[in-house]
């Protein structure tokens, strides 16, 4: 059986992408990463929920703090201030400096150990807080670096079958497909009620907007 | 004063590239990683002892023990031999899957976070163990991920001024910079003296040898 590593935050992206490679017939090795973000149990909750839901039994959770020691961003430095007025131009300070190429790069190792052929990983580029570790052309990009860099019997391929949707698009996919939104967990600040005006909830939210559908998970405004 | 990032083992190699970083005029930020490595402690007082010797006070050792939780690799799995009977073609099982592209986003981020405009790393290409990641074609796609994975303000380079030299060459420009060889540490095995069979201390050897010189560290054999 073909296998895949997905990165697995416990979002409503990276869960429709382990959905959606189950449907392609993967068997997958869901890869959570904790690095004292502050929801951090919060979003491994929600990973292992996702994860019992759909039956997915190979789960890796990695310690990656060494994260929160670089520092330099608002979700692992509390004496930051996680924007709550709405999204503005540039790249915002919950920007975690090149965490999606950290997480490729480990995923990699992953699959390479265990002969998997692809990794999945849900990066959405335009609908989005604008990281420059979402672009499609640094997804491409650091395949082929992962590609020179492992065994030349290696081959991965990095699959983002979320990067040109909308966040609304998200939410029909994952209702057409039956995607657990329920047990999802996006909110950059709360661990109890989702804070509602994060940048993260906003995009959620208004995502479910456009989509003429009700967030069915709980928030404090 | 323009900073680099210098990927520091401890080894001859990695000690070269912050003795020439230094004379280059950077402000070196010294990263060291701990991953639970068979001479991880050893590695860790090589680094510093380096560290002292060079006055470098900027110092970040992280721990990628996650790494040995993925596995696959002599160098972190004591039920697997590590090599002694000489090198061989192919991938060795020293071979830790795509150990340098992890410590290279590691270091982007540092990077990044610091506003440092190089990463030192000290791969040798021909004269080596084999490893893929390693290689030059690697490292130059690897920068280009990282910029495109970064700020666009962010501009990284990635020198690898030893990756064409041979193990003899490193010897001599090591002399010829009074870098400090005999705080150096290359054995993949043993703590206390170097085994001198695993394939690190036979390439080690071998250079000083072939440069008409004597390594100043003891060897069991």
């Amino acid at each position: 059986m073909k296998k895949a590593v997905v990165v697995m935050s416990g979002g409503m992206d990276s869960t429709l992408c382990a959905t959606l490679a189950l449907k392609q017939g993967y068997e997958i090795i869901a890869l959570h990463f904790d690095y004292n973000q502050r929801t951090m149990k919060r979003e491994k909750q929600a990973f292992n929920d996702i994860c019992d839901r759909l039956n997915i039994t190979k789960r890796l959770s990695l310690d990656v703090s060494f994260i929160a020691k670089i520092g330099g961003n608002s979700l692992t430095d509390k004496s930051m201030q996680v924007p709550k007025t709405g999204l503005s131009d540039g790249v915002p300070n919950t920007y975690v400096p090149y965490r999606n190429g950290i997480f490729l790069s480990i995923a990699a190792a992953v699959a390479e150990k265990n002969d998997a052929k692809a990794i999945y990983i849900g990066v959405v580029e335009e609908d989005s807080s604008g990281y420059p570790d979402c672009r499609a052309e640094f997804i491409k990009t650091i395949q082929n670096a992962i590609n020179l860099g492992t065994k030349d019997s290696t081959k991965i391929e990095i699959k983002m079958p979320l990067v040109s949707l909308s966040k609304a698009d998200i939410v029909r996919v994952s209702l057409e497909n039956n995607s657990p939104l329920e047990l999802t967990w996006s909110c950059y600040e709360s661990e109890e009620m989702a804070c509602g005006v994060c940048d993260s909830c906003r995009l959620r939210l208004n995502g479910f907007k456009k989509a003429n559908s009700t967030d069915p998970i709980k928030y404090k405004f």
